[in-house]
């Protein structure tokens, strides 16, 4: 191996790392945000906004290396689709930091009043949620298309939990208008939660893209 | 100005070309979206799904046109910069597209139901993130920093507006239960064009690091 492509693979390893710690500190982010909820406790979130703030900072971290990567690398085929893929997947995650931060926004309304119902639904679809981010980040630096796969079959569980969630949701309000504001907030975090798992398929869709070269997400769209 | 120098630009024009045209579509897609809701009319919106392909078909074909750019010219600084931000706006337009899609879908309990309200708000909504997608595009395609910066500066607008239409929906929700599901796919509907203006920011931001070389994203992140 020459040693231009030996520090290539450096680099490479180095941006797979990034991307691991800022899907890490995502998934942290989630855990925290539920456990608001679940514990009604307000500081069980409060180093959300911190986790954010770091999230921005390795956003930019890894654009600016994968641009240093295509300019002094100019790597073609599977690297430059890999590195292309990178800062897509760097904005997925930024995107569900921030869809995180929009679930705390919603929750004092919920801690604050009195418990509307157990959650149950909602932790079950974070979890779901923070997993396909896990293993979509994972299939990613692995290279792996049955993890891949695995995420974006994962997504129409979340649609219907998120579904049953808003179903119920929507029977509290009928029957009590003192709960219409916790049931709203309640529905607001069920979607925010919806968009965190379909960033996490974007992710995956785009692994695929990055390995087999052709294009998942659009699969009946005639090219 | 040397053969390759010329090739270069003349497959960037290209590639301009096809990004407003999928904006164009997009813009289209709104308009018939809000026509649904303000005449009253579900055939307004029937061409939706079908302006949906033709994103899902550009946006393939845009970052097939990205990939061989890079790969074939393998551009360095602006050049790169721009081409990186093609294909995340290509991302950008393609979820303003679903987005579009996900109002179609929570149109038929409006239009087949009693009218709630006259819609004032949400109209002047969809015209004003309308108009951002367009202004950001252009300001991609003519890298004009000034435009882009008043795309940023209306998103504050569009999230106020969103606000007052959230706050009018729960008192009919609060008066009357019967208005509550229609009250709900209005809030939602709002939130998606909250969520096409908050792409066009992403746009507008993403015009700025490609004209500047800073990122404008986190402005407050210690770098």
């Amino acid at each position: 191996m020459d040693t231009h492509q030996r520090l290539f693979d450096e680099d490479l390893g180095e941006l797979k790392k990034r991307l691991i710690k800022m899907a890490a500190t995502v998934e942290g982010m989630i855990d925290r945000a539920i456990d608001e909820l679940v514990a009604r406790d307000e500081q069980a979130a409060e180093k959300v906004p911190q986790y954010e703030m770091e999230i921005n900072r390795l956003q930019i971290e890894i654009d600016d290396m994968v641009m240093t990567l295509v300019a002094t690398h100019q790597p073609v085929a599977g690297d430059l689709r890999f590195l292309l893929a990178a800062t897509k997947i760097n904005s997925d995650l930024e995107r569900i930091g921030d869809l995180v931060v929009n679930i705390t926004e919603n929750a004092p309304i919920i801690v604050k009043q009195p418990e509307l119902k157990k959650l149950i639904d909602i932790p079950r679809m974070a979890e779901i949620a923070r997993q396909m981010v896990r293993d979509s980040l994972h299939a990613f630096v692995k290279g792996d298309v049955l993890t891949a796969q695995k995420v974006i079959a994962t997504d129409d569980q979340v649609d219907a939990l998120k579904e049953q969630i808003i179903r119920e949701l929507l029977t509290y309000m009928l029957a009590d208008p003192k709960a219409i504001e916790r049931a709203m907030a309640l529905i607001l975090i069920a979607r925010h939660l919806e968009r965190i798992a379909d960033h996490a398929t974007n992710i995956a869709e785009d692994v695929i893209y990055v390995i087999q070269g052709r294009d998942v997400r659009h699969p009946t769209t005639p090219r």
